[in-house]
Formats: structure tokens, sequence, C-alpha cells
């Protein structure tokens, strides 16, 4: 790599957070100018930036070709008809970006390639010889999210590392899914980003049928619950909540409707409960009846009511899972107004359900078991009902895990408490199975000559989003602090004040060290302040940083550690050997 | 790179021709399994297919870094409002590729990003101090093409390296030309491609507003000049046809109909008039008017009729670089059947001109100058009329150059004959000038603090169309020949026959051989016949072809020359240097 030279570099770093960004990675790769803003959710890289990018899908590409697998490439612009055949074309609804060309074909633009993996070895092989085989691609990808944020953190165009593994049975697929998992291991390890892995899909413990890797970040959209007692780790949208024992309840008398004049919020309605109702009622006591309206892929809506334990939240992620392909919005106060049978702040499960007269569906967190008693809206103003027995006054449509996981609930599979943390994506590894292949029907022919459908794995790593997954991990309020092999570069040289002298040795010294491989940021900018260069070069974060200024005429350079912040004076005719141990350890 | 096992390589390589497949390239990379058809002008890339195409990108990046060029990049999905700026939104007409996100904003996919460079730069930059700067990006394009052919010689997705610069003035715009006209040619000579550089603009000789790098290929899209006399090179689009003087019509009698019963065609008419109206007439001597359908970019659509001496032919290229944004079409005879005053086979141009009562715009070529005699069309079946004399009993609305050029035609440039050939365009560098940088207003401060508009040239090279470029010029009839640093491997390796320790050498020939850095295709499958085995490595073009089978006995291996077809025994345990030997040479 040629020296990169500040004076004639495209870059002007930032002293200001950007407006409008919301997290750390955001604000330190927009004002260290390594991307730009094009559109809600699309952005650009300036030079340094897709150094960083190419770097990141270089490790990338490497432990893919490591393990193996082999590198094809698809377009984004995809025909209709393969996503027709799966029903992904519909199930996608508006995160799909729909075109025609112009003959008024239908297209999209591909948000992941299952399709086209499935038809290309279908194209290919016929036969349980050319198995098993594992492709990928380094591919952008196009998502209309409804809430693009922090960044390329989560982009609508953004750069995935797909692969998919084919096999002849269930054995070769959890191997394929093995293989995948170590190369993302290694693959994860040389970015050097933290991370754990855990479950993405209910059936937790044990359940290799999907993972996510996490690199643990406050910022993080996902959080997931780690058991430090057995091990257990997994998204919560993976999490099942144990039912309780079902609870005898002949001994609790008619449930009774009583007047709670304004105490639609839980906390009130239980103090209010215990000084005129009897005592030891608590939040947990109140069945909290949730309603959101769903809407599903025709686009028709239809409202849900989520019942859950007073002293727990509603999870929307955690429903979207449940509802999935519908998605989830707050029910509005137009929405109350043309649904009479709901009574804002008092609705009780008395009027729900697909069998009642309402004919709203009503779901159920599992903790709600048959004999429990409960408080509940009594479908009026001002009034609840008590002693509400499950199974005895009212019914559900079904059980659903939606309700907030807290810090502290106990392990499914220990009993221990859980702890609670968030997590960016970084990869995710799934055993698809037969779907798509049924879909579009890859077979091959067997040891003895019949069809079998082929069984597949889906794997992918964000490999733009790992740029943000990185910055957010490694940084500290100056800037940057990249880890070496992701970098713009191994060695950042400044040249400080005005002494020509100065520059001529800083040039020499970047020079030398650039004809020996150690790649080379050179801030040669003249009439620029010192200050000014080591701020920019606490942004950059170039691990290490070599300082040719005063110092030059004792006959020592300074060398920084961008990460420790360790300083050391070296002597000038050691600098060059010295500056290519660090850069090459 | 690891060595490339066909016993597991995802590679089906294909006997037949595909059906769709019109030009060599095409029907090679099918057949070799490089690429295959996702729809009318998408394709995938298979794992050797993508090997060539990485290996083309990498020397394209290499040689645009050597020049001190800055990569960036930029998305495909855009905005509308920077092209609204530009009206390029309107003037793409149907080969943009518009939709809408789920808020149902405009964006486009981007078919080259002139004004996104533009608005990058004017976000960074604001000085004179800060110019030149020269910035490009590798990225996929989309052309929604009327007609997209010939595999990915014309895509509708497809990677292209597009180069912007930026400067003060046009001295400095001239230089920076030059800087990307000298990176371009280095880049095309390590492709191993043969390239002329034509002009693209009128003004031909010497004007260097803008310059094409064509592939001279039989399929090629682009036809061109040149003059082994004064060294002109143009693409013919860009030819201007020197108009003769005008002549003395004083002597010639008022012009007359006649009737000329079923002479329509041309030959028909010319014999015709020989026998009944004196002689000596000649095709040269009839106007021949053509008329074609124009469609505008607000869709609407209006006739247009060319005048053109009757031995030349229309050359629809270049009428519609004449005629741009318009689209040209046939007309057809619905089209005649609304418009009575054409009188097909018999157009004469007394009723044509935008004043003529018709109203029918009438253009006509250079060669017709005031005071030529010409027989025409008559405006009704049956007839022609003579002794029509231009600019006494006809006008035109305009000049027009758009007849074909003819081998052998003169050179404007010296009088010489020129010869024609058709090529592929590579390449394109072009002085833009301020277009962008006005509609965009991407201004900065000059040496007196005075704001002057940037001055741009934009430059493209085709980079996955140059994998077909090559493949057209670089192949024989039994497969590709692919040029050392291009090609998927330095050397294939094929283990003949049944002989376990056949294979086990081989085996070992090749791994010695990856250890020191040659890249090695390996055909190491079982119960496939030397035959297939040889067949293969013809199509799939390795430079170097290394047989080990029966040979070993008497201890030597084979070793083939794809491109030259020679052939010699080396001993065994010579083979791995004098390989080496070969492929880093």
């Amino acid at each position: 790599m040629p020296v990169l030279r500040m004076s004639t570099l495209f870059l002007r770093t930032l002293r200001e957070d950007p407006a409008d960004a919301e997290v750390p990675s955001h604000k330190l790769l927009v004002r260290g100018g390594f991307v730009r803003r094009i559109a809600p959710g699309i952005f650009s890289w300036l030079p340094l930036g897709y150094i960083v990018y190419r770097n990141i899908e270089r490790i990338v590409r490497e432990e893919m070709d490591n393990a193996g697998f082999q590198e094809v490439h698809f377009p984004a612009l995809l025909p209709r008809e393969p996503f027709e055949a799966t029903d992904r074309w519909n199930e996608y609804g508006p995160t799909l970006f729909r075109l025609q060309d112009r003959k008024k074909v239908d297209y999209l633009l591909g948000p992941t390639h299952e399709e086209m993996f499935t038809l290309m070895v279908k194209g290919e092989y016929s036969s349980y010889k050319d198995l098993p085989v594992s492709l990928y691609q380094i591919q952008t990808k196009y998502r209309d999210e409804a809430r693009p944020r922090a960044g390329i953190l989560r982009g609508r165009e953004f750069v995935m590392k797909d692969s998919y593994s084919f096999d002849i049975n269930d054995e070769g697929l959890a191997q394929s899914y093995e293989r995948h998992r170590q190369a993302y291991i290694a693959t994860f390890k040389r970015l050097g980003l933290e991370f754990v892995i855990v479950s993405a899909t209910s059936g937790a413990m044990g359940g290799s049928a999907s993972e996510e890797f996490l690199a643990p970040c406050e910022v993080g959209e996902d959080t997931y619950v780690q058991c430090s007692s057995c091990g257990l780790a997994a998204n919560v949208e993976a999490i099942v909540t144990p039912a309780p024992a079902e609870q005898d309840a002949s001994g609790i008398g008619a449930a009774h409707v009583e007047a709670t004049p304004g105490m639609s919020a839980i906390s009130a309605l239980v103090d209010f409960s215990n000084q005129n109702f009897g005592s030891n009622w608590s939040a947990a006591d109140t069945l909290k009846c949730v309603v959101v309206m769903l809407t599903h892929i025709d686009g028709s809506q239809t409202p849900l009511v989520v019942g859950l334990p007073g002293d727990r939240e509603l999870d929307i992620k955690r429903l979207e899972t449940s509802v999935h392909p519908a998605t989830v919005r707050p029910f509005e106060d137009e929405d109350f107004a043309k649904t009479p049978a709901l009574v804002k702040g008092y609705i009780g499960p008395q009027v729900l359900g697909e069998e009642s007269a309402s004919g709203i569906r009503f779901v159920v967190d599992p903790r709600i078991v048959t004999g429990s008693r409960w408080i509940a809206g009594a479908n009026q103003s001002d009034h609840h009902i008590y002693d509400l027995v499950a199974g005895r006054d009212f019914n559900w449509d079904a059980l659903v895990d939606a309700a907030e996981i807290l810090e502290g609930d106990e392990c499914a599979n220990c009993g221990s408490p859980l702890s609670i943390a968030r997590g960016i994506e970084i990869g995710h590894i799934f055993q698809l199975g037969r779907k798509y292949a049924e879909a579009l029907d890859l077979k091959v022919l067997d040891e003895n000559g019949k069809l079998v459908t082929v069984t597949m794995g889906s794997y992918g790593i964000g490999v733009s989003r790992a740029v943000a997954a990185i910055a957010e991990q490694s940084h500290d309020d100056k800037g940057m602090i990249w880890p070496r092999e992701i970098a713009p570069a191994d060695v950042h040289i400044l040249a400080t004040g005005k002494d020509e002298e100065v520059f001529a040795k800083a040039d020499e010294i970047a020079t030398e060290l650039e004809s020996l491989g150690v790649r080379i940021l050179f801030d040669d900018r003249k009439g620029v302040s010192p200050g000014v260069k080591f701020n920019d070069s606490e942004l950059l974060g170039v691990p290490t940083i070599v300082v040719v200024g005063k110092g030059l005429a004792d006959g020592v350079v300074e060398i920084r550690d961008r990460a420790t912040g360790a300083q050391e004076n070296v002597p000038v005719g050691q600098a060059v050997s010295h500056i290519h141990r660090l850069a090459t350890a």
C-alpha cells in the first residue's frame, strides 16, 4: 500500500458529533471521515472507511476459503418467481424493495439469497456424490427497514457474507453447521471482536438449530440472557418461560366486580386493592391485558390482546417473533374508538377470545395457568373484577411467550438467576432444513437411485455492520482504537511544527517503513497545528502513533500506543526497526 | 490460494453451447461454468468465473491506486433529488431502474455516479488548495437496457470502475484527463487486452474531450474508423462528414414527376431511370427519405424523416447520438396509416419540414448541398420526381450526420481511405467540464477568495464486461485461453487413468507448487476419462496444463501450453521446478 499522505488524502475530520447520530460508533465513524450518510439507512464510504471495510471483507473471505467454502456471486437485482415459489415475495412485506423493469416485469432487490443458491445447486448438481457442498458470497443486500438506525449498524443497503450448505441428510447438515460455527469463531476472533454465541430458537439448551453471534454492547438491538450456573446463553426471543403447575381453585369464591375509580394504573390498583379488598395483593396478581394491532402481510389489520402478569411489560420484539410474518404496532385512540368491546385501561378477559362475542384474539403468558386467581379489568370504566380464576371464569386462544425477561429471572434449565445484556448481531447460523429445497424442488439421487430432497443450512455475517460493531467495542471518548488488522494503517506518523528537516525525516521514516510492508498514514500537512494533528490521530485510531517533531533536535521520535496511551521516546536511528517490530508483532 | 480440486469444485462444464448464446464469449463462459444466467442481462458468477472476475478487479484497483486515485464506495440505491437537479432522473428515460421505499419516497439504482461524487466533494472540500483530487469506486451499476445481449457483454447489472476528477481550471482538467488516460493504458495492457483509443466526440482530430478504449472484436457493438495515413481513430458516432461544395444548378430545368411503376427499391429505380430518363444515374443520385419514430423522454412520439443519398443506409446508432435523449424506433405500418402525408416507398422532400403542411421534421445528410440534383419520391405511389434541386425545390430543418460510414470513405482529416472495424467498449474517458458542478453548486474559493465552479472529468472501465472482452479476444474453438494474470489458476494438473500412484504423484506436485505460491487447479476426479479431462482443460483455459498419467511409468509428465498447443515431456523429478518457472515467467 502506498503511503497515505494526509496533505492529499480525501479526508475532512469533524470536531462536532453529527446531529443525527445516536450511538458512539455512528458519531465516530462520521467525525473520523470514515462514512457519510446519503439517505436514511444508506451510506457511502470515504477512503479510510473503505480501507477498514475491505480489511474486514478480506479476513472474512480468507476464513471462509480456509474452511473450504467456495465463493460465488449473485446479482442483487432478482426475478420475482423464485421468491414467489417460497412465498417470501409476500412474507417479506414492506421490508422487500420491489421494482419493475421497462417491460413491467417484477423484480426485487435481494434481502438474502436462499432461493438463488438453491436454484444454483439444482442447476449444477444431481447426485449424492456431489454433496456436501458449501457456497458463499460477499454481496450487497437490501432491506427496507421500518427503522434504519445507528448509522451502518442497521442500514437499508449493506454487505453480508451469506453461506449456504447442502447435504444429503441431517447428520451431514449437523456437520456442515458445525464447520460454519467453527469458521465463524475463527473469523470473529481474528476481527478482534468480543462475542457470545446464543441460541436463537426456542428449544434453547442443546438446540443447535439456530445460533446468533452477538457482540456485547450497550447499543445493541438484541437482548440476550446468560446463566452463569449452567452456561445457557440465548436471545430473549428464544427464551421459553416455564409454566408453573396448575392450581387448585376450588376454594375460591365467585368473581366479583368492584368499583375502582381512577385505578387504571397497576401500582395504584394494587394499593387500592390492599386497602379495600384484603391484603397481600401484588402487581403479579393483576392480569394486564395489553392490546396491539397486528398488520398481516395482505395488509389487513386485526387487534390482539396479550394477557400478562401485571409486573411484566410486553416485549414487542418477542411478540413479533411469535406473530411473524405479521407486524405489531401500538393500539391508537382511534382504534379504541372503532372497538367498543375494549375499554381502555379496564380491559378484562371476559369479553376476549376468538369464540367470544368480540371475536378478538386473546393470548396469554404461560404464567397464567389454570386455577390461578387474578384481578382484571371489568370492561367498564373505573371497575375491576376480583377472584377471576383462569380456566373457570375465562379462557384464551393460545399461549404466547412475549413478556419481557428480567434480570434475575429463573433459568429454565437449572433454576439459577439469569443475567441480561445487549449485543449487536454480527453472525447467524441456521439449520434451514428442507424448506427451500422442497419449495424449489432441489432433489438428488441417493445411493439407491432414489430422488431425495436436499437439506440446507444458511449462515450470515454482517460485513459492513462489523465495522460498526468493532467501532462500538473499540473506542474511547477521543476516538477510534482499531485492532491492527482492521485499522486503516499500522502506523500514523505525524510531522509537527514548521521545521523542514522534521518533515524530511518523517517522510524518510514513512517511506522506509512502507518499503518494509508497513501500512503508513502520514500527516504531512503544512500549517496544521500539532494539537489538531494529535486530535486527528486519536480520532482516526491507528494503533501506533509516531510523532516526529521537537524531539528530533534531541535525536528522538515519540511513539504512542493508541490503545494504552503509553508513550516512549526512541532514538531516531532506531525508529524504523522499532516501529517495524511494533507493527508486525 | 488453496489447491482447487475438481473432485469438490462447484463446477459442471457443458458439452453443448447454450441455446440463447449469440457470441463466442457467452458460449464459452457458460460452457466452462464461469457464469450462469438469472434473468435477461442478469448473471451470477460460479467459483472459477468469480476468481477471473476478481483478478481483473484487483488489477484495475492496483492501477488506479498506482496512479494516485483514491478509492471510495457509494451505494447503488440512490435518492432521486440529485438526479432531479441534473435532470438525469428524466433524461435516462426507461433505462433507469426506479423504485419507491415503504414511505413512497423515490429512489433509483445508480447507472453511474456523477451526481454523488460531485456532492461528496462538495461535502468535504471548499478551497482551491484541496484540488486536484481524483476519486474512484468499483461498484455495481444498473441500466435497464432495451436490448441486453451477449451474456455479460451488455448486462443490466454489471460492475464498473468509475472515476471522477475535480479541478479548479481547464488546464488542471486536461492534466487529470491525461493521467487517467495513461492509467487506462497501463490497466488494459496488464489485462492482456488488445485495444484502440478512438475519439468519441465530434471534433475528432486533436479533440481530447472524450475518448473510448475499444477492444477490437467482431462481435463488438461499437463501429470505429481508422486512417492508416494520418492516424485518425474515431467511433463512427463521432465522425463528421465533410460537406461537398455547393453546386451551381442554374442549368437544371424544372423538376418533373414521372411514373415509375413498382420502382420503390433504389436499384430498380436506378435501372429504370437510366433506361427511360437519360443515363449515368446512380444510387448516389437518389434522395432516400427514411422515416423513423422518435420517442421523447416525456413519452410523446413524433416522426422524423432523414434524407440520405440512396447509396447509404441510415446508421441508427449515429442517429440516436444526434437525437439523444430521444430514442429511435422503426416506423411501422400503423404509423404510416396515421400519417397520410407519408407515402411508403415514395416519400419525397416536397411535403416535409417543420414549416410544411405536414409539419414533419426533415433532416438531411451533409452531402445534400444546395444546388445538388436528385431523384426523389413524388409523394404518390409509383411516381418519382426528377431534377429536384436542393435549396431550390426543397429545404430542410437541419443537417444530421447519421449515414452509415463505409469502408474506403475519405478521411475528413487527410482524404485517405478509412478502414472500419468493430470493438467492445472497455473504457471511456470524458472531460465533463462544469455541467454537474453547476447543477449541484460545487464551488471552491480560488486564490483570490472568489467562489469558482469546479471542472470535472469522468472515467469508466467495464470490469465485469472486461471478462467477456478478454474471453472474446482470447479463445479458440476448444475453449478459453486466459492470460496468466487473469486465469482462474496458473497451472491445471490432470491426473489421468486409474493408477493410485499417478494420483498420489499428481497430488504431490500440486501441493508442492501451491506451497511455492503457484495457483493450482487440480483435476483429481476419479472415474473420469482422460478425454473428458483434456477437453475440460482446453475449455477452462488455464495457461499451463500438466498431464500426470501413463508417462509416469517412463518417469515423465507432459506439459502443454494452452495458447500455442506446444507439448513437452519433463522428467518427473524436474517437474515442480520446471512448472514453477513457467508459472512465474
